[in-house]
């Protein structure tokens, strides 16, 4: 388990990027996302950029100018790349190396003389792009709060099924259609039948939600018909992102049976850009949440004590809301949710576990969901089908709109956030995405 | 649709590869089926090539020899890569017209003058890799034979679910762990729970079954937000090959409700190497499957005249089983069944024009499997869940050994081919695999 802090979580370091030291950034020198992006308006290839402030320092640059020799020559040259699959493959200690370096090559006191090199780029100069390479995505169900309020609305007699405690439950989502934060999202067509028709009806989905979810990035593979162990599962996880796993809840509940959601989520999935490494996330390590007395334990393969103490990760995450008429009016998003990672049923450690037990082998650069991140109470849940019960309670907007679920125009957006006291805020930046008509 | 029937397709065609004008032959010269394969032994890297009688040619190397000049010269670089994608992405004209080019090259009346190029390799010395990068794979499930007999040992009271005559149900597999045929199938562990159990097992599986599948792979991709039309469809399958999805039913039964098959189905995935273009199976081509007349209309966008005429294909399927002590007497593999991809209640154009109507994007190299293929008679079925009937009759080998499910050793093998009067017999190869025990 990732868990241990050390210096370079020390909340007192600065860096000589000024806007990396103001107590509300996403991207202190705490923090060291990774993501790949490419200059506005420029043919120039994609490059790895870490975020530092509102800055993104160019790894590709920074290597170029030999700033990073200290590092191994394998891990520069993966700086080089255009995707981060090549980081990842390199493992947990090659990652842990390179937090280090760029922690001491940012600190204030190691302000580099002064240098017109383009090494730093301005975050609202540059187009954020797919970090990796996916190649496959894995989407799971990893929230009992909203497996159980999303089990009532669709099988009320059966809400929680009895595989629920023992499976970290997950199906396998459509890895082409992943895109980074604002891309338009087209509402989707598709099969969908109200109780009453006879026969189902081809058309625009009516009932457009979005599903707010944590992603884990795959670091170092395993071989095919190697299983992982718990306690080595988060040496295989690179880091998270933020990711809307929009869904047609009309064309899901249509087509769901007996194989899964399919076209209902396949149209788009946004996730976002900077990718957090669980090293950036140890000091918001916390115990994985705790099972009510009366549920089962978990299988062996399943349970550890090390996952029991430090499984969890105290995450913070909001859902907003900005409609085409808000936006008119100049007016701010609207809060829909404020919820907690910790709140999850089983931790991301357990999920990866469980994907490898059958031998199933994990890719650098695959992505790994949690499924909608929902807690017990109002203003936790992860997903309009939850907050509106299905539609039947439209919420209210401050310009009086109601929502059952999302209309043309409507935008969604993201934000995660670990704070405590004694510690950098470590901030997961946007993960947005606006709704456009079907064409 | 790609139906028509060209001078390509001439059955007394014949090739200077004097192997390629034997009757029984799976690659004659009207067949001409792409793979990717490396020689034995040699560090060299992986290179298309084409199949034809025992052999195989170099596609590389031709290029290099100047032998296919006339192509233009994308196409050309094409046929140098290590994968099939680039080939796939240029679009069903490319295709075609790399048939016309090869099959000239290849005919009796243009043997070139003897050379020692390396051009042709046996079969025999070369060993053959995954064809494409398979960006994503889809199962559908487009057998209702299969669908009903399944349904009713899944689902007794309900075996054929109200969407399935309207919706080509699929779901998304796992791309990582398909292997080419040859390749060893570990026994996976997994979690399973018989009906008077209280809690799970976790353990190797212990009713492995495979499944009959035929794949279709993916040539010119669609732009994300851009739907398919039926008559369209085609232009976007590069090829087919046989699939073996094979499935662990205890775990499957346990994990699959309520977002379908995982780990049941993602330890591994074969597939036959050699990709039989839609060019060379136009003779083949048949009306799509009768519905039943009380059955209802596809909805407009999964119907068309031609797709009814001509969207079927007329392929013949085998399994054959072999065990380790049927291999140790020496004894030939043993028949489990032979079926019609002709019996489908879905055409594999709707399928990929169901998957694409979200707004879905398709790549070249994404594999689309059609679901296992049973017919509705005893020895038409595709997987032993339906043939023993989870177990209930098992069944009898030439050895008085008995089969409910896989055992260790046993090797499953699939053949697939098209054969008619007045045209050359089109077939796919092999798709096999042994099964080994859990690790």
């Amino acid at each position: 388990m990732k868990h241990s802090v050390d210096w370079t979580h020390d909340p007192d370091l600065r860096s000589w990027v000024e806007s990396a030291n103001q107590p509300d950034t996403d991207f202190p020198i705490q923090n060291l996302p990774l993501g790949v992006f490419r200059r506005q308006g420029m043919a120039e290839s994609a490059r790895i950029g870490v975020a530092i402030g509102n800055q993104v320092l160019d790894l590709f640059q920074a290597v170029q100018m030999g700033l990073l020799t200290e590092l191994p020559e394998k891990l520069q040259f993966a700086c080089t790349a255009t995707l981060l699959n090549p980081l990842m493959a390199l493992g947990a200690e090659a990652s842990l190396h390179l937090r280090h370096q760029l922690s001491q090559f940012l600190q204030s006191s190691n302000q580099p003389p002064a240098f017109d090199s383009g090494i730093l780029v301005p975050i609202a100069e540059v187009e954020m792009l797919l970090p990796a390479a996916i190649g496959d995505y894995t989407d799971f169900y990893a929230s009992i709060f909203h497996a159980t309020s999303v089990g009532k609305l669709f099988r009320p007699d059966n809400p929680l099924l009895p595989n629920y405690k023992f499976v970290p439950i997950a199906y396998h989502g459509r890895a082409s259609s992943i895109v980074p934060s604002g891309t338009p999202i087209q509402r989707p067509q598709g099969q969908h039948k109200q109780p009453e028709e006879t026969i189902p009806t081809f058309g625009p989905t009516r009932l457009l939600d979005y599903e707010l979810e944590v992603g884990g990035f795959v670091g170092a593979g395993n071989k095919l018909g190697q299983a992982i162990a718990l306690d080595q599962a988060e040496d295989h996880l690179f880091g998270l992102c933020l990711v809307n796993d929009w869904s047609a809840r009309d064309i899901q509940a249509w087509e769901y049976q007996p194989l899964g959601p399919f076209l209902a989520k396949s149209f788009a999935t946004t996730i976002s850009p900077w990718v957090v490494t669980l090293e950036a996330l140890a000091p918001f390590r916390c115990p994985a949440f705790t099972r009510p007395t009366d549920d089962p334990v978990p299988l062996p393969y399943l349970a550890s004590s090390t996952n029991t103490e430090w499984g969890g990760i105290d995450l913070i995450l909001e859902v907003k809301i900005c409609t085409a008429r808000m936006r008119a009016a100049g007016m701010e998003p609207f809060l829909l949710s404020r919820t907690s990672f910790n709140q999850m049923y089983w931790t991301l450690a357990q999920m990866l576990t469980h994907h490898a037990s059958n031998g199933c082998n994990l890719r650098p650069g695959d992505l790994i969901a949690s499924g909608t991140v929902s807690g017990a109470d109002p203003g936790t849940q992860g997903c309009l089908l939850e907050i509106t019960q299905r539609g039947a309670h439209p919420l209210k907007l401050p310009t009086g709109e109601v929502r059952a679920f999302l209309l043309d125009g409507d935008e969604v957006i993201f934000h995660g956030y670990c704070e405590k006291a004694n510690y950098a805020r470590i901030g997961f930046g946007e993960c947005r995405g606006i709704v456009g008509i079907a064409i």
